[in-house]
């Protein structure tokens, strides 16, 4: 096998390094750091692989449907949902694919391989004076391809949308080395979404090797609106009409008690309570964000917690990595993870309150935020941590929570995931959640990779 | 086949009256309209039934499997790209699929069966206070589900987007039977867009027979601007600016010239040249609708003229009957056609000029309007009339007009369909458009409908 390889593609570009095995053996899902920390890892790839362009990447998937050999797609490796756990198949990194084009600042576009990180599109983009909008807490450790194979949603998602919104061209490769490309134009009706069936596929249909994404001017100002409320439930009709409104704002997020008492731990004088941040920018900032505190039925809170927000707002990464290394507040065997659902507002209530019952009885805390705002509804973002006596428990302890969350989010009729992706970890109950379109998708995935 | 019909769904879903086949013969392209005027009509289904739900409506598909019989669902007949030509099938006439639901004014959504026309939803939702927002110029003689099967896109969607915007959830029916729902949901990353093979799957899929569709506030007041430009180029500079603006103008309409005199051809005393029309509507209209008139570099026209394409911004569709009637404007062997393409805004200046250019050769008149406006493109929508001698001669110029605007679109790097769907009068230039995906999207229709 690393022969074949390394004919195809230069010994350069085939890994069996211990090193290169360990940095891909597994993504950042709790349960994985968890057998590091007892110390028996996952097992990892028997090879990694760096292709070096699109054609490559077909060399490999046809040699691998040819010799029947299992392969993963690795972009940055920041899954939380054990989307990437390689067992002994062959791991092609994407990495080497990271060109970007300057940017088309007629149309707004940029095109960018699936390898390119998330820091260095921000940069390349911020050098002609525009951005992205896709913002998920891991861009720092994220690439495009990974955006595009989880269908991804950032966490300015209410003025950009989500990673669905921003393609607007694909190039990918199919298993058995097809290479597809999606035209790039701002609308068609030649056919279903074929692009579609890749944003999201998780790998399972294709490599997403090449992505043309809409870019948007660099924003020169911003009005910052911070409300309170007695309940979560007056929150959560704010975040609605907020939704529903003309007012554009880019970033709407909304924090029960218990989550807001973890968002101001360094803010002791804060009063406690549900608390709503939310920007606007672009024209007449100001004017909309005076609306929206006119539309909102809150009490005006502190602004500058909003400018707070948007500094430290990649930090729980940082901060979930330390818990997990057993560094963290939550001591040496602390267990901490993240679970996103969503629903429609007539859902979100009783969605909201059984979720929340059934973790509250299975972790040390929990707190949830309104993450992701539309005009038919939302995404609530579960956080829970637990200090455990050991990491057996910890692992026991978060299974809980996943069997809580998804039993609890099928049954109000929301939908299991927002924004992480299905990965393994909530494969146990996509069949129900997609009803006979599993069998549908079933039978694609048969068509398109009949090995 | 009629008894087996006739068991299955009751004699009163089973029509082979020469009036029932007639009325289901063909859709509103030209062709087909020609072809009744020569007194030689394309030939028509076998019989025509009308299941009065889901069930019933898998009942026939499963027969259909079983029994190897065409089949061809039918809404509101009104395409006009040869989308409905059954030629012996069965058409299945979706018409009895016609309940509608409350508005969840919570969610802002409403279930509509894919039999409802556009008048049926509009009527339920002004009931509410409430409109849909998608508003193609076929929207009196259309329907739900049509709407859906033929990835259409109203003449609002500069505002609420194209149906794929407004779908949120979904049930259809997959050759063989099976049925298939789509949650309901604001947003997922739950794998691939598995909805989306059905949202211009013209019929080649399933039948779609359900969709929850997102609704919207009626507005209340709305802004009007009109501006008119010396050049088509700096008018399709206005739309981009707009577009690319945070003003959410509700609908953008420019008409190049010979467009314009079209559109003014009862206002004697307007001035000629590109005009560009557009209107605001919700929050601040007005002072977006000031923004807009600043941020172009335009020269101010008759507002007015936005009120007055409004009311009779539908009026096409009947002019459009009589001319292929025989009985308008064009004399009795007239024909007109309009074909919509797209691009982005990058390659649209030189994708109008090829398209126009070559059709002025072709056609009595050409006309052109940008119709829908995108951050990254738009829509270029033609007109083309012409006076002929005979109607064998007329079907010869449209055939032209087609091969014209298709070729010269492919090679501008534009898209050959924005709106209309692809139907059997694109088809032919289908798998250029695709490229590889054109294989894939075989190898799908076979793994969903094997026979």
């Amino acid at each position: 096998m690393l022969d074949d390889l390394r004919n195809m593609l230069g010994a350069g570009a085939v890994d069996d390094s211990p090193e290169g095995l360990a940095s891909h053996t597994h993504d950042w899902y709790p349960g994985a750091l968890l057998r590091d920390r007892m110390g028996t890892p996952v097992p990892g790839p028997s090879v990694v692989v760096r292709p070096r362009d699109t054609g490559e990447v077909a060399a490999v998937l046809e040699w691998a449907q040819v010799t029947s050999t299992p392969v993963v797609p690795f972009g940055g490796g920041s899954s939380v949902v054990r989307g990437i756990e390689p067992d002994g198949a062959v791991v092609i990194d994407l990495e080497r694919l990271n060109s970007i084009s300057e940017v088309d600042e007629k149309s707004g576009l940029v095109t960018a391989g699936a390898g390119v990180t998330g820091p260095a599109l921000r940069d390349h983009l911020a050098e002609s004076g525009y951005l992205l909008g896709h913002e998920p807490q891991s861009v720092d450790i994220s690439t495009v391809g990974g955006w595009v194979a989880t269908r991804a949603c950032g966490q300015l998602s209410a003025k950009y949308g989500g990673i669905e919104d921003l393609v607007r061209g694909l190039e990918a490769v199919l298993p058995g080395g097809r290479i597809v490309r999606t035209k790039t134009a701002p609308r068609r009706s030649t056919g279903p979404d074929l692009a579609g069936l890749l944003i999201g596929s998780e790998g399972a249909l294709g490599v997403v090797t090449e992505v043309t994404l809409r870019v948007f001017p660099l924003p020169t100002e911003r009005a910052d609106l911070c409300l309170r409320f007695e309940h979560m439930t007056e929150g959560v009709q704010g975040c609605r009409v907020l939704a529903r409104s003309d007012l554009g704002p880019t970033m709407v997020r909304l924090y029960d008690a218990e989550d807001a008492a973890l968002f101001l731990r360094h803010h002791p004088d804060e009063p406690m309570g549900p608390l709503l941040l939310c920007s606007f920018d672009g024209d007449d900032s100001d004017l909309r964000r005076e609306r929206a505190a006119e539309l909102i039925d809150g009490t005006s809170g502190n602004d500058d917690l909003v400018a707070h927000w948007w500094e430290h707002r990649n930090d729980a990464v940082e901060e979930f990595r330390k818990v997990m290394a057993g560094e963290g507040l939550l001591g040496p065997h602390g267990i901490v993870d993240t679970i996103e659902v969503a629903g429609t507002w007539t859902v979100l209530r009783d969605l909201y309150h059984s979720v929340k019952e059934g973790l509250s009885e299975a972790a040390g805390l929990v707190g949830c935020h309104v993450s992701h705002v539309y005009p038919d509804g939302a995404c609530l973002y579960f956080t829970m941590g637990s200090m455990c006596k050991s990491d057996a428990e910890a692992e026991e302890v978060d299974r809980k929570w996943w069997e809580i969350t998804m039993r609890r989010t099928l049954d109000a009729g929301g939908t299991i995931s927002h924004h992480h992706g299905v990965g393994r970890v909530r494969a146990g109950w996509i069949e129900e959640e997609l009803g006979e379109w599993f069998e549908v998708l079933r039978l694609i995935k048969k068509a398109i990779d009949p090995k």
